[in-house]
């Protein structure tokens, strides 16, 4: 396991992709390995935690995914954002794209499908099998089945980053990212 | 329409929702209309435009959509957090949400939901129907049929936030927002 790396509790996982970050999804099939970078993905429901991710038909994270029927996805922080954006530009196709991003990985604890070195938080997934989503949409559901977080940025439910290069991003386009801001709280109060 | 409008080119408007906002989510039935905040719903397609909400089973939202076929998803900023944060915490059931949550309205172009001011884009959906994954899993797919932003802090495709209570905003928890944070450039070249 990871040096930092604490279980974080099903039911409440889906607070580690209510902000909308982007993830890195990665997937293996046999011998072969391989990592992209997503914006378009929500959770789905709490308990079981579900959540959609979408997928192009070129994508070659994909094809490992229906081989498979497994996934992880990471949540990568401001570190590694050059890294990220190299995933999201360039394909598994032509061979193993965690080398030639400049991603490392490790094993998963229940999945097949390895998780992304310097991330925020893992969410290792099975795939809920949806055939007429994944063929019309591109869209995959997948079901968590272990969630874990770096203590030091994510514990009981909550995020709390303190430097720049621990926060969480969130993709724009041509490169460009917003890193996620401020923490605000409202009271929700009817005036 | 609205003193700060411009119109988006479709096929970008998914870039209002690439960096994962909260969003509002309002729709009308006849004479009644209602409003929700959402953090579930992601992107789903360019061209034409298509993008995923979730929504519970008990909102009254879902049933204005269920019925009319249409919806808006109105994208807040910080300047209306309070606001939005009620709108997540009230039922339309009960009777006009927009009023109770300090929330006010005008009329859409094109579909019959309605716009909610003091947002920074605007996107007008009608509903491709999907029943099983409307039973199942509480998800609507909406195709975006115009889109438009206020052009101080959306146009050509890009946000430029300029203060704070323009910024964008992402949902936590517990009443617990972040702000969109800083924009910040990769390069993407390998190392």
């Amino acid at each position: 396991m990871h040096e930092y790396m604490a279980p974080v509790d099903l039911t409440r996982c889906y607070r580690m992709l209510n902000h909308g970050p982007v993830v890195l999804v990665s997937a293996r099939h046999g011998e072969r390995a391989n990592v992209m970078s997503a914006s378009w993905t929500t959770p789905l429901d709490f308990d079981p935690p579900k959540i959609i991710v979408i997928l192009d038909k070129q994508s070659f994270t994909r094809k490992l995914l229906e081989a498979s029927g497994e996934l992880v996805i990471s949540i990568p922080q401001r570190k590694i954002a050059e890294q990220v954006l190299l995933a999201g530009s360039m394909t598994g196709h032509d061979g193993d794209k965690f080398e030639r991003a400049g991603l490392e990985f490790f094993p998963a604890t229940i999945v097949g499908a390895p998780l992304v070195k310097d991330c925020a938080g893992w969410l290792e997934c099975r795939l809920i099998p949806e055939p007429a989503n994944q063929e019309k949409y591109d869209m995959f559901i997948v079901e968590v089945v272990a969630a874990w977080s770096d203590p030091r940025v994510f514990s009981e439910g909550r995020w709390h980053f303190a430097g720049e290069e621990d926060r969480t991003i969130h993709y724009q386009s041509g490169g460009a990212f917003f890193m996620t801001g401020e923490t605000f709280v409202c009271e929700g109060k009817e005036s």
